[in-house]
C-alpha cells in the first residue's frame, strides 16, 4: 500500500510530510471515506519514523475531521472528509513558508500553560522586567498631546532612531539615524534580510548549533545553511575559508556576544580574525547582537560592527532580551542603501512597527532608564547564574558537562550519554518541565540542552534541575 | 553594445531591471571603472523605455557610488566601483521579495515631506484620530500594575481577541477568540496568507483595479493575479466562473465594503451571488473588511463572512482606517486550523504584535469608545465627502466623471482624456500635490485617480483640486 517515504533531509518536518501525503491520498479520492488506516506501529515501520511522528500526523488529520477513531479500534477516513473545513485542509500544507519545527510549535503553545517549569526559555522572567518605570512612562505620555497615532516614516520613528544612534555609540558603533531601520524585534530583521537580500538557492555560513536553525525565515526564502564548528572562542576561522569557497556563500551569520544556544563569547582575537578572513573573501556579515548588552563578568568586547571599516556588517539589536519582549522592537544597522531596501520590504510587510511602542522605547532610552536597569538586571542575572551552576554541580556531576557563560542567558549542557531529544522532551513535560533540546539548534544533536537562568524562579530552577537529573540518570543507567 | 532589453511583463519595475543589468556589467568587470555610459536619450532608445525610467536607474547606481557625472558632461563608471558599500550593491537586487512600485516608494517617502497636499492618502487626517481618548487610556494603564511586557500567545492577546469577538458579532460575524489571529495591520494578514496558504504558481482572482496590485506580498510569494472586471455593484459574477475555471484559481480576494480604490459598495444581491458561485466552485474567499465600518449613508450590508456557513471565508479587519494606523493592529478571522497555520508563521515573522498596542486596543473596544468615535467620525467624513464632491462639480465638470461613494475614503476619478500617470504624478508634485494615480491599482490604467477625502484639510482639498484641474485642463487641451 505505502511505497512513499518521507524525505529525511527535507526541512519540512516529518509529520508534516506524512500528513500532507495522507491528505493528498484522501482528497484525490485514493482513500475514500471509510478507508481503514493502518495501525500506528505499522505506519511507523512503513514510513521509517518513530511513533510520536505518526501520532502527530494523525492528530493533524483528525483535527481537520478527515479521519476518525472507530469504537472497535482502528482509524478510518471520515465520511465527512469530502466537504470539510470549507476546502481549507489542502491549503494547510501549501504556502512557501515552512511551519515551525513541531517541538517549537509545542513550546510556543506550552509556554502559555500555567504550572510548567520553563528551564530553557530565552526571555527574562516577568519579575525582571521594568514594570514600574514603564507605568511611569505611560503616565508621562498620557499628559502630553501629540501622541503619534499615524504611520511613521519607512525607517521608523526618527526620535527613536536618534536615541538608538546615541545608545549604539556607547558600544562603539557609529550609526547615523538614516542607517538604522526599526523592526518588530530582531526576528523581523532576519526575516527582511532573508527575503530582501539573498536570492533563492544562496548559502549562508553560521555557527552550528545556532538559534537560526530553530526558525525558518531563511529556509523558507530558499536560502541554504552551512554550519561551522565552534570552539570556546567562537566559530573556527579555518572553517569559514573552506566553506565559503565550497558553497560560494553569500553571507556569514554570527552571534558573537553570548551565543544562542551555547553561551560562548567570541574572543577579541577571534573577532579580528573573522573580520580579516571575511574581508579577504569579500563576504558580508550579519551580526546578531541580541545578547551583547547582557555581560556579567567584564565590560563587553567591541561588536563586529564596531570593527567594520567597509560597511560590510549588518548589525541586529533588540529590546526584547534586556527590557521588554512585548514592545516588539529591534533594529538593523547597515549601509543606507541596504537599510532602504529592507525598509521598503518592511513597508510591504506591516507598514512599520507600533508607534506607541516606539514612543515608549524612545523615552526609555532618552530618560537614561536603560543603563540603570541594566546594572540592576546584571546583578539579578549573576545570582541566577550562580544558583543554576551550583544546582548543576550538585545534581549533574557525572551526568553532563557544561560551560560557565560570561553573559547572556544560557548554559549549554552536554550529556555524557546521548538521549533521543523527543523522548527527553516528553518525559520532562510529564514531570512538569519544559525543555529546549539541542536538536532545535542543530537537527543532528542528541546530546545537549539549552538551560536558561533568566526565566524560571530559583525554587523552580531547583525543582526542575532535580527532576531533569532524575530522568536522565534513570535513562543513562538503562543504557 | 546593448542587446539586452528589460522584460515589460515582469513585475520587477523596469528601472530595477535596468539598474540590475548595469550592476552586473560593472561588477563582472565588463564595464571597468572609467567606462563611458551612453547618454540618457540613447539608453531610452536602446532599452525601449522612457526618460524617467533611465533617470531612476542611473540615480540608483549613482547613490551607490558606482557611476558619476563628469564635469565635461557624460557619465562614467566610478573609479571606486570595485570596493564600494562593502560589496552590498549586488545584494540590493537580490532577495525573493519584490521592491515596491517606484511610485509607491516615492509616495511612502514624500508623505513625510511637509507642505505637500496629499489628495490620495488612504488614512485619516491626524485631527480625526481620537488623541484625547488614547491619552486617557494611557493614563488609566499607568495606574494599573500587570502591564503585559512579555510575549503574548501565538494568536495574540486573549483579552483583545475576546473584545474583537464581541465587536465582530455586531457586524454579523460569529467568531470565537480561537478563530481570531491578531496581526500588525491587515497588511500583515495578507502577507501571512500569501506565504502560508498558497503554493508558488497558484492564482488568485481579485477585482481589477485593486489595492492588492499596489503591494507585492502575493507576487513575491510566486502567486499570480487574475483581475475581474467590476460594475457599480461589484465584481462580475460571470467573470468569476470563467476565470476560476481557466486559471484553476486557489482563492478569491475581494473588498466588498467600500472598495479600494473605486469606493464601490458591493450590493446585497451581488454578495449572495458571490457566495453561491464560489460555493459551487469550492473556492475559498479572502474578504478584506478594512473599510466596512466606515459607512456614511446607511448601515452596512452583512460582510461575506457573515454569510459564510462553511468556513470558506477568511475575513480581514483593522483599526488602521477607523482609529489609529500607528497602533498597527489588524486581525484575520477564519477556521481554527487555518488561523493556527497563520499564527505559526507570524511567530516566525515577528513573535507577535506589540503587547502595548494590543492592551490599548482591548481597552478601547471594552470601554465603548469605538462606537462613539465612529459616530462622530462618520459626521466628519460626510462633510468632507460633500466638500470634495462640490469641488469636483465646480472644477472637473467636462474633464472627468466620478462616483459618489456610500462610505470609505475614496472617489475614483475617471478622466475623459487619458494621461500618462507618471507625467501627471510629476506635474502635480511640482505643483505641491501628491497623487495616487490609477496605475498603482491596475498597471495598465492611464485614466483614473484615487482621490481621498479623509486626509487633506478642506482648504488643502480646494487648493489641490484647483491645481489638479488646471494641470489636466492644460494637457487635455494639448491633445
Amino acid at each position: 500500500m505505502h511505497r512513499w517515504k518521507p524525505n529525511l533531509n527535507s526541512p519540512v518536518p516529518l509529520h508534516r510530510q506524512i500528513s500532507a501525503y495522507m491528505l493528498e491520498r484522501i482528497s484525490s479520492g485514493d482513500w475514500p471515506p471509510g478507508t481503514q488506516i493502518a495501525p500506528q506501529r505499522e505506519l511507523c515501520r512503513l514510513f521509517g519514523v518513530n511513533r510520536s511522528t505518526v501520532v502527530t500526523a494523525l492528530g493533524q488529520l483528525s483535527a481537520l475531521g478527515l479521519i476518525e477513531g472507530r469504537r472497535g479500534g482502528g482509524t478510518r477516513v471520515s465520511p465527512a472528509a469530502a466537504g470539510q473545513s470549507g476546502g481549507w485542509h489542502s491549503y494547510l500544507e501549501e504556502g512557501s513558508h515552512y511551519p515551525n519545527l513541531p517541538a517549537v510549535q509545542a513550546i510556543n503553545r506550552l509556554e502559555f500553560e500555567p504550572g510548567l517549569i520553563r528551564l530553557g526559555t530565552g526571555e527574562l522572567a516577568p519579575g525582571l522586567l521594568p514594570e514600574q518605570t514603564m507605568m511611569q512612562i505611560l503616565g508621562e505620555l498620557s499628559c502630553q498631546p501629540q501622541l503619534p497615532l499615524s504611520y511613521e516614516e519607512p525607517l521608523g520613528s526618527l526620535r527613536l532612531r536618534k536615541a538608538l544612534s546615541s545608545q549604539l555609540a556607547s558600544s562603539g558603533i557609529q550609526a547615523d539615524p538614516s542607517s538604522i531601520l526599526i523592526t518588530s524585534g530582531a526576528l523581523q530583521g532576519l526575516q527582511l534580510i532573508a527575503v530582501g537580500l539573498l536570492p533563492r538557492g544562496s548559502t549562508i555560513l553560521l555557527e552550528k548549533p545556532s538559534y537560526l536553525y530553530s526558525i525558518h525565515s531563511f529556509q523558507s526564502a530558499g536560502v541554504k545553511f552551512c554550519g561551522l564548528p565552534m570552539d570556546e572562542e567562537g566559530m573556527l576561522i579555518s572553517a569559514i575559508s573552506a566553506e565559503a569557497a565550497r558553497t560560494r556563500a553569500a553571507m556569514l551569520y554570527s552571534i558573537p556576544g553570548f551565543h544562542n544556544p551555547t553561551g560562548v563569547l567570541m574572543s577579541a582575537q577571534r573577532r579580528l580574525e573573522v573580520m580579516e578572513t571575511t574581508a579577504a573573501l569579500d563576504l558580508p556579515i550579519l551580526e546578531d547582537g541580541a545578547y551583547q548588552e547582557l555581560w556579567l563578568d567584564s565590560p563587553p568586547l567591541p561588536p563586529l560592527k564596531a570593527l567594520d571599516q567597509e560597511g560590510r556588517v549588518l548589525h541586529l539589536g533588540t529590546l526584547s532580551k534586556s527590557v521588554s519582549p512585548g514592545l516588539r522592537l529591534g533594529w538593523v544597522v547597515g549601509p543606507a542603501p541596504v537599510i532602504d531596501r529592507l525598509a521598503d520590504i518592511k513597508m510591504q510587510s506591516d507598514y512599520g512597527s507600533s508607534t506607541l511602542s516606539q514612543l515608549v522605547a524612545a523615552r526609555w532610552l532618552e530618560g537614561g532608564y536603560h543603563e540603570a536597569h541594566l546594572t540592576k538586571l546584571r546583578g539579578e542575572l549573576r545570582s541566577r547564574r550562580a544558583a543554576l551552576l551550583e544546582l548543576l554541580q550538585v545534581h549533574f556531576a557525572g551526568l553532563a558537562a557544561w560551560n560557565i557563560p560570561a553573559g547572556g542567558f544560557y548554559v549549554w549542557l552536554s550529556l555524557h550519554t546521548p538521549l533521543p531529544p523527543h523522548r527527553l522532551f516528553k518525559a520532562a513535560l510529564q514531570a512538569g518541565v519544559l525543555l529546549n533540546t539541542g536538536d532545535l539548534y542543530d537537527r543532528s544533536d542528541g546530546r545537549h540542552l539549552r538551560l536558561s537562568y533568566a526565566y524560571a524562579s530559583l525554587p523552580e530552577l531547583k525543582a526542575g534541575i532535580v527532576a531533569l537529573a532524575n530522568i536522565i540518570r534513570h535513562w543513562s543507567n538503562d543504557k
